[in-house]
C-alpha cells in the first residue's frame, strides 16, 4: 500500500483536483492511476512531476509512441514492475503492436547483456567514438 | 586495457576474420571497434553475440534508428560509458538528430526519476494495468 | 517464501537467540523482522551483518534519523521492496515526518534523473571537482 | 567530451544566459559546471532541470546539507562518477565534514549489501511493515 | 500476468513445440517454466535465447553448478525475483547445498557493498591492476 | 583522486598499520591496494570491511577461486571499474584461466539479458519455484 496512502479525487484539494483534471484532459482518459494519487500528498512534487512529464512526452522530434517505448525500455532495465505495467499500457494506447513490443524487449535484453560484457572485459572506448558529433 | 587484450584483424584466426568481415559488410564500415576485438578471444561468444545483434538490430516492426535509440536509452540508464559512446555514434549514423538525442535523454532521465518515486512511495499496480493486452 | 525458511525464536539455537535478544534490546522492540529470521540459517552472516549494522547505525557525526533516511534513499534507488518497507518504518520511528519523507523522495527521484542525464550526455568532470577536499 | 559539446557563457543565447545567471545567484558561485553547459544545447531540458533542482534542493523539512548527502548517497549507489564528484563538492560546501562523509559511505555500503541479501534470500515483507504509516 | 500471455504446449506451433521439447530434453525435466511460455509469442527471441543459454550453460571450463550460482549471483544483484526463484531451483538441482547458498549470498552482499564504497570514495585503479593478464 | 586521499603505510597510525599487515599476511602480498588506503581515513570502516571480507572470502563450502569469480560477476553487473580490475587480478591469482574468465562473462551477460526479458514480459513466478528448498 502506498506509504502515504492514495488521494482520491473526491478527497483532493482544489489544487490537486486541477492537476488531476489536467492529467485526464491531456491523456484523454477519465481516471487517475495510483502513481499520481500517491504523489498527491506532496502537491509540489505532484505538480512538478506532471508538468515535466507533460512537456517531455509531448510530440516533438520523437513521436509519443517512440517516447512511450523508450520509457518502457528504461523501466524494464530498472525492473520497475509498476512502471512496466503502466507504460506497457501507455505504449499500447499509442499504437505499440505485439511485434513492436517483442522487438523492443529483444533490444532491451541485448543491450543489458553487452553493457556487462563491455565492462567485464574492460573494453576501452575507440578513438573514433570520442569526437563530438 | 581489455582484460584479454584486443585481437586485430591481421592476427585473427580465419574463423574470427570471417565474423569481422560479416560485421563490416552488414554495418557498411571498414573497421572493427574494440568491443568485438575484445570478445574475439572467445570465438563462441564473439559469434553468438554478433549473430544475436545482427538478428535483433535488423529492420522489422521497429526501424534501425529506433532500435539504436533504445540501445542508447538502456546504456544511459546503466551508465555504460563505452556503450553510450558507440551507440550514440550508431544512432547518429542511422539518422538521429541533435533534437532527437535531446528528447531521448529527457525521456530517459524522467523514467529513471519516476521509477524511483514509484518504488519509494510503494505504489501498487492499478487493477486496470493487470489485464493482458 | 524465504529460500531457507525463517528461524523463529522458539526454534533458534542459543547463539542465534543471543543475537535476536541483542537486536531487540538495541532497537527497543519486542519482535524480530523476517530479514534476521532468514539470515539465521547462516549464523556467521547473521552475526556479521548485525554487528556491522549496529556499529554503522549508531549515533555519530550523523544522527539515527539521517542514517535511516539515507538507508531509505539507497533502497528506493535499488527498488528493494522489503528494504523500503522496513526502513520507512525505521525512519518513521526515528522521527521522519510526512514532509521529510516527501522531500527525501523528491531528492532521490531527481538524483536518479540527473545521474542518467550526465552519463547520456557524456559530461566530463570539471577540473575544480577533481581536487581532494 | 560531452555529446553535443559545452555551451560557454560567452556563446550562450540570452535565454541560456539568464538560467546560468540564476544558477550562479542561487548557488552563490561565479562559475557554471559542465553539467549545465552540456544540457544547454536543449534549453527546455536545461530550464526544466534547473527549476526542478532549485525547488527540490531549497531548505524545507530537510536542510540543504542533508539533501546534498542524500544526493551523494544515490549517486554513489548508481556509481555516477561525475555526480559523486560534484555532489561531494556540494555537500562539503554545505558543511559535510570528513566524519560525516565516512559515516554516509558506511550506510550507503551497508544498504547496498542488505538490499541484495534480502532479494537473494527471497525475504517476504513482514505484516507489520505493510500498514500505511 | 505475462504481457502477451503464456503459450501452453497444447497451443504451441510446431516450431515452438520443437524448442519446448529440446528444453525438456536438455534439462531432463517434463515441464516448461513460464519464462519460455512468455517468450514463445516471439519465436525468434525464444529460439535465440534458448540456443544461447544452451551453449552458455553447458559444461566447459566451469561446471554447471558454478554457472548456476553465477546466474544466481547476478540475479540477486539485479533483484530479479523470478530469476532468483528459478535459478535457486536450478542451482539446487545442480548440487548447491544450504552452506554453498549461504556463502554465495555472503559474497554477493559484500561485493555490492564494496562496489559502492569504491565509487563513493572515488578510488583510482592501482597501476598494478591496469596491465593485461 | 580518492575523496579523502590515500593513507600510505609510512603515514598510517599503529591501528591502521596492524590492519595493513594483516591484509598482506592473509593475502600473501607485499603491497596494499588503493581501496584500503582510501578507507583508512575511517579506521572503523577499514576494520569492519576487512574483517568481513576476511571471513567471507576464506575457504569454506565454496573455494576461493569460486568466490573471486562471484565477486567479479557482481562487479561486472554493477559496472564498477575498480572492482572489476582488482577482482580480475584476484581471480587470476586464485587460478582463473582465460577460458574460465570467458565462460564467466558469457554467463554474466546472459543473466543480465534474461533478467530484463523476465521483467519486461512481466513473467510470474511458477508455483513450483515458490516452495522452500
Amino acid at each position: 500500500m502506498a506509504t502515504l496512502g492514495l488521494v482520491e479525487y473526491a478527497d483532493a484539494s482544489p489544487e490537486v483536483r486541477a492537476i488531476y483534471d489536467d492529467i485526464m484532459a491531456v491523456r484523454k482518459t477519465d481516471w487517475i492511476n495510483n502513481f499520481w494519487k500517491a504523489l498527491a500528498h506532496d502537491p509540489k512534487t505532484l505538480r512538478r512531476t506532471w508538468e515535466s512529464i507533460k512537456e517531455i512526452m509531448a510530440p516533438g522530434a520523437l513521436d509519443p509512441l517512440m517516447k512511450e517505448m523508450i520509457y518502457l525500455a528504461v523501466s524494464s532495465t530498472n525492473q520497475c514492475g509498476y512502471c512496466i505495467a503502466s507504460h506497457t499500457a501507455g505504449a499500447r494506447k499509442a499504437g505499440m503492436t505485439d511485434e513492436m513490443f517483442a522487438e523492443l524487449m529483444a533490444v532491451v535484453g541485448m543491450a543489458n547483456e553487452t553493457n556487462r560484457l563491455v565492462s567485464g572485459y574492460q573494453v576501452e572506448i575507440d578513438e573514433r567514438f570520442l569526437t563530438t558529433k
